[in-house]
Order: C-alpha cells, then structure tokens, then sequence
C-alpha cells in the first residue's frame, strides 16, 4: 500500500483532499469472527404488550406495589392517588411553620395577581380571588409537587380571554360569557383529567421548550400592549388580540387618555419594575417583589381614595361582592351554538396550563432531588379545574411567579396553599370593600410586570447559537402569536417542531467511515484526522431508522457515494472497489419500504460486481429483514456483528482466493 | 467475580433471570484509550448550504458538467432537460422495430382504456382517446425512462371523477364539468411541474406502498361497485363514490336491469378476467391480455350492431366525434366560485399520478439496471399535463398496466409512446364511427379487470407479517377511501405514518449492554448470550436522536433503569453501582431539550453519587454539547471514543484509586 493522495468527504460537509496513507489491513490486530444473533423470537401480543407497557407506563408505576401484602397495598394505593396521606403523616410543627410563612408570603401575591389575571380574561375581579380559594385546597390534597403554587396563570387567562371575546362580549351578554369561562374550565379540567388518566401525557412534550419560549414572549408582548388600556385610562378599547388593532385602537382613542392615570400608573410600573431587577439580582431578597404587588395595591388605593374628589379621570375597579365562591354547576353549558367554542378555549387552555404547571412542578422537584409523577400531576390539576368550575372558578394551575416566591419563602410541602387559600377566605369574607378604589391602572402595572418576565431574550439568543431549527420554533410561534392568533401561533410552532423530526428523519446523514490503524474502531476521517479509508471499501454509516420517507434518498445516496468513489478511483488508478459495508449501528427501524431498499440495493450493486454488506443490524431490524425472508439474500458473508470483523473477515477471503 | 444470578432485561421486552458469569475486567484485551473529537468548524452559512444541498440536490444533478468544455456543456445541458437527444443520437432501425411492435401492442390496450378511463372521470370517452394523444408525443421528449407508457390512468380518474362530481354534475352542466376538468388537469402539472423544478420530489415519498397497497384496493372495491351500473343496464345511477351509497344504488332500481346486458357484460367479464389469469401464469403469453380488450370491444360492438333491432335494453357509447385534438386553452377556468374545488381535484390528482407515474418509472428503470431522475420526470409529467390541459385532455401520467405490456412487448425507447400516439391519430381521424354501437357494458368489464389487479392482498398480507405499523397504515387507507371518502381516507393514512415515525422518536428503546468476552464489543445479552454485564457499571445504548419529544421519557426511563438495577443489586448483595455509560452511537441528532436533559441527568446522577459517560457522540450532537457548554460540566473522564475504551479508562482508574 503506497502513499496515495487520498479524498476524503462526508456527509456532514467536510471535504479534505489531502495527502495520507491508506491503511494497511496486514496492520490490523488479529480479529475472532462472531454471527449476529437474531433477538429471541416473541409472540406479536407479547411485543405488542412491551410497546403499549412503553407508550403508556414507562415509569412502571406499579412497580412500588410488588412484593407486598395487601394492607401495605392498600396504603400504598391510598398513597398514590391521594399523596397529601405520604407526607401528611410526617408532618411536624416545625414543617407547619415554614409553609404558614411561605403561604402567608404568596397569599400577598395572590390576591392582586387573582384580581388582574381576571380582569386579562375580560371576567369580573372577584373570580380571580374565587379561583385563588376552592383550587388550592384540591390540589394541596391531589398534588404530588411540595412546592407548586396553585392558581390563575396570565397565559391561560391571557387565552381565555382572546378566544371568547372573540365571539362574545363580556360587556354586552354577561352572563353568556361567565357561562363560556366556567364551561371552558370545566372541558380544561376533564381534558387535563382524561390525559392524566388515559396516560397521554406525552402529549404535551410536543409543545417543546424552544416553542413555548417564542409563545410566552409573544404573548407577553400582546398583553403588555393590551395594558395601555388602564394604563393610558382609555375607555374604549378594542377587545381583539392582535398587534396592530391594539396599536391602532390607542391611536385612534388617545384624546380619551387622562394624564393623572399615566402619571401614577407609570409610576407605580416604575416601582415594580425596579422591585423585580432587585429581587431578580439577590433572589434572597425575593420578598421585596413578592410583596410589591399587594404594597402597590394598597397605596394606589389610599392615595385615589384620599384623592377621589380631585381626581375624576381615574378608573376603578369599583364594588365587589362580599362572600364565598357562590356554586357555579348550573352554569355549565354543555348545548347551544356555542359549545364548540368552550370545548376548543377548554382544550387550548387546558393544554397550555397543564404545560406550565407541569414544568414548574418539575423544575423545583429537580431542584430537591425528588421526582413528579406527570400523569398524576395531570389527573391533580385536572380534577382541580373540574371542581373549580362548579364554584365560580376559571382555568387555574402551578403558577410559576407564585411558586418561585413560594419555594424561596421556604414552603416545604402542599401546606402553604391551605394557608394561602385561608388568606384568601378571610379577603373574601372581609376585606372585599376596601378594594372598591384600587384603580385599573394598578392592575395593568401588575400584569405588564408580571408578564415581562416572560420575555426571555436570553434564552432565545441560546437557542439561535445552539440549534438554528429550535431557533426558527421559537422565531415562528413568536411573530405567530403576535401577527396571526394565538391557537395558530401555538399550531405554527408545533408543525415546525415536527417537521424538525420529519426532516432529519427524511434526509438522514450518510457517513464514510475510516479506520483507525491499530485498532477495529472505525470513524469519519472528516472527524478524526488519524482514520484512514481501507481499500477496495466502501464503508457508509447510515444515521437514521430506514423508512418509507427516506428509503429512496438513501437508495440514491448510496449509489451516488458508490458512483463517486469509483470515479475516484478511477482517476486515481486505485485498487477497484469491491464491497460496501453499511454501518447499521445507528439504522435503530426499519419498515417494509426501508427493507425494500435494502433488496433493491444489494441487487443494483451485484449488477456492478459490488458486494452489500450489513454490520450491527439492531434486534428489531434484524428481526424484520430476517421475517421479510432478505437476510437469506445477503447469504453468509452478508452479514457481521462489527465493521471491523466485516472488512478483516471478507480480506482474508479474498487473500484465500485471489 | 464469582458465579452471580444474573438478571438481564432490556427494552425490547426480553428477561431472563439466569445463572451466568459477570464479565471480568482483566480478562479484556488491552486497550489505547482515543479523545473524542470535535467535528471540524464550519460557518452557519456552509452549514446552511451543505444542508440544503443534501435536502434539494441529493443526487448532485450538475457531477456531469464537472471539468467540460462550454460546448460539451451545452449538449449535455440539452440532453438532460431534453432526454430525447440522449438516446435520439444512437437510435437505430434495429431499436425502431422493437418500439413499432410495442407501440401497436400498446395502442390496442390504450384505445379502449382511454374510453374506458374517460368513462371512470364522467368524462365523455373521446377525451380518453385525446387524453392518449397529444400527452405521450409531449413525454416522448422530455421523459428519461425508456419504458413508461404515458395516457389515463385508473385512480386519477377515478379521484378526479369523485371530486368533481360531488359539486358539479356532467350530465346537467357538461360544459362547466369539461372545464373544470382541464383546469383541474392543469393546476394538476402545475402542481407536478413545481415540485420537480423546487425540486420538492420528496414530498411524494410520505405516500408509502403500505398506504398505496392500501389506497388502490379500496379505490378498486369502489370502482368496480360503480361499475354494476354499466354492468347491471341501471340508467338511474348515484354519482357518489361511498360503499353504502352506489349499493342502495344498485337495490333501489333493481328494475331497470336489462337481461341480455348482464349476460353479456359477465361473459365478457369472464374472458377479460381469463386472459388476465393466463397472463400473469405465463408472462410470455403477455399478449393476450394485451389484446383482450381490443377483442372484446370489437366483438361485442359488432354483437351489439348485428342484434340491435332485437334488443333494446342495451346502451351504447354512441355518436364520436371525429378529428383531431380540439384546442381548450379558452376553456380553463381561473376565477369563480369552483376556482378552490379545481384546485384541489388537480393537486390530489397530480400527487396520485405522480406517484404512480415515478414508481412505476423507477420499477421498469430498476429492471434494466438505470436511474430514473425524479425530479425530472416530474417535470416532464407536469409539462405534459399542462400541454394536456389545452388540448382536451385530462389528467395522464405513466400507466401500470400499459408500461408493463411496454416492457414486455419489448419497447426499448419512447418512440413506442410515439407510435402509440399514431396509432391514436389514425383511430380518432378515421376509426371513431366504429365505436358507435360498442356498449357500456363492455367497457365497465374493461375497467374491473383492470382495477382488480389493484388488490394485492397479499402484499398486504406480507405487511402484516413484516410490519404491523405498515400494516395498519395500509388498513386505514383501505377504510378510509371505502367507507369516509378519497382525499379523506388519504389523509387518514399519511397521518399514520407520519405517527409512525413520531412515535419511534417518542419513545426510543433504551438497551442494556454487555461485554462479549476477550472482545471491546458490547451488545445486548437480551439477545447474545454470551454478552455479560460489567461489575459496576450500567451500560446503555440509546436508539434514537434525543428530541423535545422524547427528552423526559428517556431521562425518567434512564433514571428508572438505575433504580432497578440498583434494587437488583440490593436484592443481590452484589459491587455496588458506581457508573452510567450512555453509548450515543445511535443519537443522531440533539436537540435545546435534549441537552438539558443530558444536563439534568448528570446532575440528578452525581447526587446518587454515580458516575454519567458518554461514549461515541456523533459529530452534530458533539458540536451542540460543545456549542451549549455542556461537555464542560462532564469533564475529562466523561466522554469516550466507545463504550470498551471507557469501560477500561475508568475501571484501571478505580483499580488507581481505590
């Protein structure tokens, strides 16, 4: 073997014409022979029974109740839908102490954040505080999180509130509306419930990451703008979601502004804004931003109380009704023409919330080292939202503002939202006339502070630097959410992510593979400078499963690495080619068209005198080409568990018959 | 290392609970241990445009005009986008006599068929035999396989006739129907046209033959139920294309069955039926299927002419007429209220006939061991449809059954399809009298015989055997198109591929590896006996790219994999596990979620005091946990060439410091 000028190229891009030596196979270590195995044969009811166990429990949920007696099942059982009985018997004074404090904390969050997340779904205040009452108490008995924080969320009210307006106007029928918002909830919860229950929830892993940053961020931005509203102290206001008729609608009604509301909503937007850049560089002062809402509120209200008589322009949110969440069941509204619009504003918002709440639930579990049952925390959140619409409640679930006070408050389990929801019981029986002057501006400053926080431009730069298509996700629920609608945005995004597995499934990367001299290891010369082709070769790792999307771009594929090599070899006056070895390593499915291309393949390249040969078929393909009757084509030098024993075993055939 | 019950159970559902030896570490061959490089550096932009290269130009269409002279370019420029001068310069008379042969042969085939088919799209039959005409000269010259027989097809017509017929009835409104049929069949090349020159061929690969299978076996089973009309004598027929529909149909005017039409109609069915059977026995008696129908419809139009005073009940084509090819670029139909329903009917349609017209290309290509461009016979289809559409004729493209008696009457080039057209040219200038008092009937025999080759049960058959998921693909479909409707129950079926391929990303096998004995080779002792797991370590191999979709199944199914094993070791008082090998191999792809899985793990691992290594990561999914900063946190001993070299680093390490 002489120094030969040696091309070498992947798939990936990297294209290297250099001078370098091919490997020697004399220099190769001394190699045994193993024949691939086909995996144990099992019935198709057994592997269907796997693949379902794999789909819907593959967290083997049962797998605490083996080996045990009946009573230790039974409590176990207990434990399991109801965990407020596992940690509820270890509950000590000392534990009570640290979720009274936290729960008292979040509970001056609370209360404000009810009242404007409310006012973000076009439905009266006090909904809000119903909705901060009746749900944490359910989930403080369901849930499976220690530090989840349960309550109305901006971007599930944010949805609510476009979707319905919409069609209805909350200032023109009322009552149709709080019926639409109380069924909506209802069709969340059952949504959120039948997921858990059914044990879907992968479902919401396709509202990847990189799509809910782009989402938030655009809905932050609506709904900031949507503020101007109180903000400005504009009176007629458009009730439609989209970027330019909010612009417009400001431009349009700018001579309605009062300048006292700017004035003083600026201000206190200034307050909580700075609060926030505080508690967000030491978050050991998070209490600072978590008390600021309630602070703001309070203020607000003595100073236009005290001012009431000067001040004329200002708007407020006026009476509330003193007394507990009143039962909502006779509500429901399960026919009429606009049933479809509360399953669709149920489903979407259910989805969205159940997204948030389970990734908070997650995020802090992650943090003490203890894990959330997904499922679980759906059939929790699910059922929370059920029994919220019956009293007076709208779409609720873990906020994570709420929850990241709540766990730096020092909460330590469900507690704290017993004690929240005690706060928000006496506010409701109360304290409820005092909030007769808190003005509207106070509550868009809230919400803008509040949602901002969502805007997550960092992450998103992350993205573009680590993962261009992740980037185009986020980039297209963005301007998605902000120009077109927001289900639509949701449903951009969601297609480009699949597309994203659609792609890299359909045009998968073909490989050259070299040797490193010394060892079987056989690698991309592109990548590893010391790998080097072995003659009369062709080895192709193929990086992807062999479908009917992409069987015939492999076919192609191949045939063109096998076109170019003898072009090159032929211009090079090299030693002919002789065999092919795919790297099936990575090959992790086949399907009937994939194994069709496999046939087809081996009999295009015999008609070239080529030989096909397969390394490292996996379990499942094997079993597949073996049933599909190909593998008896490969015949028995077709076939080899490493590429390394492929290309030692089929040189020493040749050596032995030259 | 002792004798230790060894259990082994890895994801493909194997378990075996046995008696086997855990592998020693000093019995492995001495290892060099490889660092693991990154891929070389390559700008967004190169990246950019080696991806779309890979996704538009696979087959690298320009290698020809590498390193030519500019005239040589110019001739090879016009011979590929005019195929016709490629073989043109080396025609001979030798090839020219085989192509008269198969031409005659498959003009006899096509002057029925096309009536037949026209039929099929409630068309009015001279359409068939223009549609036979002017399409195949077109395709003679711009079409690079050498075997393709151009003219109407069954399912493009069948699917044509169904969509448009649901909105607009020919017998009511037959010149509005005319027109909507040439628009459809020009938005139907436009639409072929453009996906060959955007070069978005691969768009018709997610039509897989399992779905195919499926798809033409229902078309089949609705055709020929429609077919009982003509078969049956029935005058008053439904236009719709359900099963339930055309049955109640045929109940409901059982009256109107005329006798001497079901007598002679199933007779002929019968010999059209035999002939086939004896053809597909003996592929060399290929004529005399070939030549049935021709015979059948001289036969029975000469029956029918000599009887037609006795019987009347029997319908017949009636008056043609005659001449060549009228113009009806006037006719298209660009603006109005159906404008949405043509183009729909023609972009279903194009997609339909382009599947069938490239697969069949590439079967007769495959055969005599050429390419077939797809692109490129996509446009040429898509011109010639487009020339069609002004020309009275509706939507062609390669035919099945007409390319197959091409072959295997022995054409060797297009000229065939040129003498095809003559033939068609004589037939409509001189021949079309004759066909005046040739029956329906006949021609609804012609159309079952020929649409039940569609049914290929046991291809379907072989699905279920090799495939279930393929399977139920091709089951859908086949319901689908009975039972909901044509488009719909395609659909239905691209849907459950597309599912798929989704639910293989979202839940990926994860297996356990073992060491195969005086070898670096690790595979899975489920399935090589000989394979033993390694004392301390858990060694897993993860079979697909780690996605948005499958990031939090597979952490907790990696983190539930090292609770059982730890239980295991436990239960059997064995060394203790220290360290998590993930061998990447298989991960092709990462995505922002996936790293912050592999993130998350490895911290969630380190507070369990274990150990997380990854061997093997290929080139993209090292360079995004470079990109991202990940591999950092993985540190010097965290990352390895294979799985062997990180077995042995790591162990000689403990052994170092104990």
């Amino acid at each position: 073997m002489g120094v030969n000028s040696n091309r070498v190229e992947d798939s990936s891009g990297v294209a290297c014409h250099e001078n370098t030596v091919r490997v020697s196979i004399e220099a190769m270590p001394p190699l045994e022979i193993h024949t691939v195995c086909l995996p144990p044969t099992q019935t198709t009811l057994h592997k269907l029974k796997h693949r379902l166990s794999e789909i819907f429990f593959p967290d083997d949920p049962l797998h605490r109740f083996k080996n045990q007696t009946l009573f230790t099942r039974v409590i176990l059982g207990l434990q399991y839908f109801l965990p407020i009985f596992e940690w509820g018997s270890n509950y000590s004074f000392k534990l009570l102490r640290s979720d009274v404090i936290s729960g008292l904390t979040i509970a001056s969050l609370a209360i404000p954040q009810g009242i404007s997340y409310a006012k973000l779904a076009n439905l009266p205040p006090i909904v809000g505080l119903y909705s901060s009452f009746v749900p944490p108490l359910i989930y403080s008995i369901l849930g499976s999180s220690r530090h989840l924080a349960v309550g109305p969320v901006s971007i599930a009210s944010l949805v609510m509130g476009t979707m319905l307006s919409e069609v209805v106007s909350y200032s023109e029928e009322p009552i149709l509306y709080l019926k639409l918002a109380f069924t909506a909830t209802f069709f969340a919860g059952l949504f959120q419930a039948s997921l858990g229950l059914l044990r879907l929830g992968f479902i919401i892993d396709f509202l990847s990451k990189a799509t809910l940053i782009g989402f938030m961020a655009g809905s932050a931005v609506i709904v900031s703008l949507q503020q101007l509203k109180g903000l400005l102290g504009i009176v007629h206001f458009t009730s439609k979601m989209g970027i330019i008729p909010v612009l417009s609608s400001v431009f349009e009604h700018r001579e309605e502004c009062s300048w006292q509301t700017i004035v003083m909503g600026f201000s206190f937007l200034i307050f909580l804004l700075t609060t926030r850049q505080i508690s967000m560089r030491k978050p050991k002062l998070f209490w600072i931003s978590a008390a600021a809402p309630l602070t703001s509120v309070i203020l607000s209200t003595i100073l236009v109380f005290s001012l009431k008589s000067k001040l004329h322009g200002i708007i407020t949110i006026g009476h509330l009704p003193k007394g507990l969440n009143p039962p909502s069941s006779n509500m429901l509204y399960f026919h009429g023409p606009y049933l479809a619009l509360a399953i669709k504003t149920g489903i979407v918002t259910g989805i969205l919330s159940l997204t948030e709440g389970i990734a908070v639930g997650r995020t802090f579990a992650a943090l003490q080292n203890y894990q959330v049952d997904g499922n679980k925390e759906m059939m929790a959140i699910g059922l929370m939202n059920m029994a919220g619409s019956s009293s007076s409640c709208y779409v609720t679930t873990g906020s994570f503002s709420r929850s990241a006070v709540n766990y730096n408050a020092g909460a330590k389990t469900a507690v704290s939202n017993i004690i929240m929801a005690s706060a928000v019981l006496v506010t409701l029986l109360f304290l409820m006339p005092l909030f007769q002057y808190t003005p509207n501006f106070i509550l868009a400053a809230i919400i803008i502070t509040a949602v901002i926080g969502l805007i997550d431009y960092q992450a998103a730069f992350r993205l573009w630097k680590v993962d261009k298509l992740d980037f185009l996700s986020c980039f297209c629920s963005f301007f998605g959410v902000l120009f077109i609608s927001v289900p639509m945005g949701l449903a951009i995004a969601v297609s480009v992510s699949v597309f994203k597995i659609l792609l890299h499934v359909t045009r998968p990367n073909t490989i050259v593979l070299g040797n490193i001299p010394g060892t079987h290891i056989y690698q991309s010369p592109g990548r590893y400078r010391e790998a080097l082709r072995v003659p009369s070769f062709l080895i192709l790792a193929v990086e992807s499963p062999i479908y009917f999307a992409n069987s015939t771009y492999l076919q192609e594929r191949i045939l063109r690495w096998v076109r170019e090599e003898e072009e090159w070899i032929r211009a090079k006056n090299e030693s002919t080619l002789k065999c092919v070895i795919l790297d099936m390593t990575a090959v992790t499915a086949i399907d009937t068209s994939g194994i069709e291309t496999m046939c087809e393949l081996r009999k295009m390249l015999e008609k070239r005198s080529l030989q096909l040969v397969l390394a490292n078929p996996v379990g499942t393909v094997m079993e597949k080409l073996h049933q599909s009757e190909v593998l008896d084509s490969f015949g028995l030098y077709g076939l080899y568990l490493t590429v390394g024993e492929a290309v030692a075993n089929i040189s020493s055939l040749w050596k032995a018959q030259p």
